[in-house]
Formats: C-alpha cells, structure tokens, sequence
C-alpha cells in the first residue's frame, strides 16, 4: 500500500522518505525499532574496539557475552521494522472487512481484535529488546573502551527513544483492545519494562559524560 | 576505510552493520543524524496526514510551514551522516601526518586543531538541528492529526537523542582544542541549545500521552 520497501535492505534516505510520507507506514514503529537497532549496533561497536586490547584484558571475556547479547538484539529490532508495518496493515485489513450481515459485522469485530492485540504485542516486544539494550549500554558505559565511551552514551540513547517511542503504540492499540484481561496485563508487564529505565538511562549518560572530561 | 558506504544510500541493515562493526565509522554522531533525521521525517508525517482533512483547516496553513521546516531540517541531518565520517577522518588524518622534524611536528599540530575544531562545529550543527526538531514536534503534538499523534512522540523522543547523542561528540572534540576562547565559545552555545529541551520533550510526550488515554 505504502509503495515504500519497508524492509531493512532499504536505502536510509529510502526509510526516511517513506517515514516522512502521507502514507502511515513506516511510522513510529519503525523508527523505534531502528532506536533500539542502532542502541545495540552501538553496544556491540564499543564491544568490538574493546576485545582484543590489553588494556582491557580483563573485561574481554565479559564483553564477548555483551556482543553476542547486543548482536541477538539487533537482528531481532532490524526484523522489527517491517513486523511493524505488517501489523498496521493487519489491523487496516481488519477495519476494511465487510459489514453488511450480522455475522459479517461479527466477523469484522473479531477480526480487529485478533489484529489489535498483534499490533500491541509487536511493539510490547520491542520495548522488552530495547530494554536489555539499556542494560546492556550501561555495562558498556561502565567497562568499554574509553576512547569510544561516547558511543556508549549515544547507544543508551537511541535504545532509551525506541523504548518509550514503541511504548506509545502499545497505548494506541491495548486502548482498543476489548478484552480487558489482555490489555491490562500487557499494560503491567509495559509498566515493568519502563520502570527504572530514566534512571539508568541519566546514570548512564552521566558516566559516560564524567569519562570525557 | 571503513569498507562500508556511510551516506544515506547504504540500506538500513548495511548502516546497522557498519555501526556495529570494528571500524569507527559510522558511529555515534551518525546515529545522531539519523535520529534527527527520524524526528524531522515524523513531523512531516504527521503534517502530511492533517493537511487537507476539513476536522484541521483551521491549522493547514501552520502545519504546511511546519512540514517545510522539517523537510529542509531533514535534508540537513540526513546529509550530516556522511558529514560526521569526513569530520571524523580528518581528525584521524591529521593525527597520522609525520612528525619527524619540528616543521612536520608544528604542521601536524596545527592540521589536527583544524580539524578538531571541524570536528566539533558538525556535531554541534547537529545539535542545532535537532533542538529546531523538538520545538516543531511540540507543535506538531499539539496541532497534528490525533490519528497520528503518537507519530509526534516519536518524534520528539528521536529529535532529543539526537541531540545529546551530538552533545556527546562535542564535549569529546572540544576538550581537545587549545584555542579554548573557541572551545568555550561552542560549548555555550551547546548549553543554551540543551538548555529546556529535557522539559520541552517530557512536556511534549505527556501531551501525546494524554491525547492517546
């Protein structure tokens, strides 16, 4: 529909035209998944210019675990950009359903929620990757190399937008949501996943700031 | 050097892969651009998608001076992707010039301050651009399409990484000039760009949130 590859093997200049279009995908969605993506590219770069130097020698073993996490994250968020246009667009086919007879409304009905609570659970699942990307930017921010310290900052950052940006899409959609059960639990567990993040994000930035000058 | 294509015709997934690589560049201040960037695109989204609906007539004119100054922001920050690689290379040229002789040593001292000074004024273009994205996504939060309004958080959220992702990259280059009148000189102008951007954005986002409840 949107006439943009909505993919990862887009150009960047192709995303963005196709964010900034009157055409409602990519949206937030995407842009919070590639928040998260470039958070935990970030992680696994100070990861990468700090194995291997003497230096630091004896955080390597701990930061290899760091780079395979950070690696699984950013395959998983990059996958995130185009899961998210696949649920708007579930959601729109729902809502274009037809609507004549009863039993086509009650179809119709159905249908939307089966594509709601899709559409919640995808950004839901982002904010839980963009979760572990902040934890794991400030182990980088704590132990990295101190000449890429900075990206550190940048990577709690970036992870910390696509959090609360995907957040946003879970209240749109949980909202619309009619079984309650469902709404509400995926709203706690949302709750669970924001809470200490501004805290750990300004710690985090706030060392890394402590480290440059 | 890098091996990988650090303008905005890289895909997605090849600009992820460069930033998470052993190499530099892309880093940090790329990352920056492209939240900038993401914000800027956001803001013309979600202009895009009020202008011409009769339910927001009354705020067309606004939001279409609104989507031209986001639409040129964008261009600027996207073009800073490839603007921060150059910055970055001149400064790690500058530093590999011989040093054998005191004219060699003089001429390599002077080249690396020039471009450590280039080296700050790019991450702070970025910085500047990205304030001008928060303050057109506060608008865009308040005056925009509510269908979309979640669209507007995002983009306030990408535009403030943006520009403390910048931030970072300044106090790391400017610590390094000797010419401190112009060190200092940037780093205010760098303080009165954060200055209010903290409560702007948490100002901004309540907003959104409150529209989405």
């Amino acid at each position: 529909m949107a006439g943009h590859d909505t993919t990862a093997t887009e150009t960047v200049a192709g995303f963005l035209d196709g964010l900034a279009s009157e055409q409602p995908t990519p949206g937030g969605g995407g842009a919070a998944a590639i928040s998260g993506a470039m958070g935990a590219a970030l992680v696994s770069m100070v990861c990468n210019l700090t194995i291997g130097k003497k230096k630091y020698a004896e955080v390597e073993e701990e930061l290899k675990g760091l780079r395979e996490k950070a690696e699984d994250l950013r395959a998983t968020l990059t996958g995130m950009i185009a899961e998210d246009v696949a649920a708007f667009d579930a959601v729109m086919g729902a809502y274009g359903l037809p609507k004549a007879s009863d039993d086509e409304k009650a179809a119709r009905a159905e249908a939307i929620q089966v594509a709601l609570r899709q559409a919640t659970d995808v950004p839901l699942a982002c904010c839980r990757a963009c979760r572990e990307v902040i934890d794991l930017a400030a182990v980088a921010a704590e132990k990295g190399n101190l000449n890429v310290i900075s990206d550190a900052g940048v990577a709690v950052l970036s992870a910390h937008a696509g959090l609360r940006s995907a957040a946003l899409n879970v209240y749109v959609n949980a909202k619309a949501i009619t079984d309650r059960d469902f709404a509400e639990g995926r709203l706690r567990e949302l709750n669970d996943l924001l809470s200490g993040t501004d805290a750990l994000t300004e710690k985090t930035y706030d060392v890394v700031k402590a480290k440059l000058s």
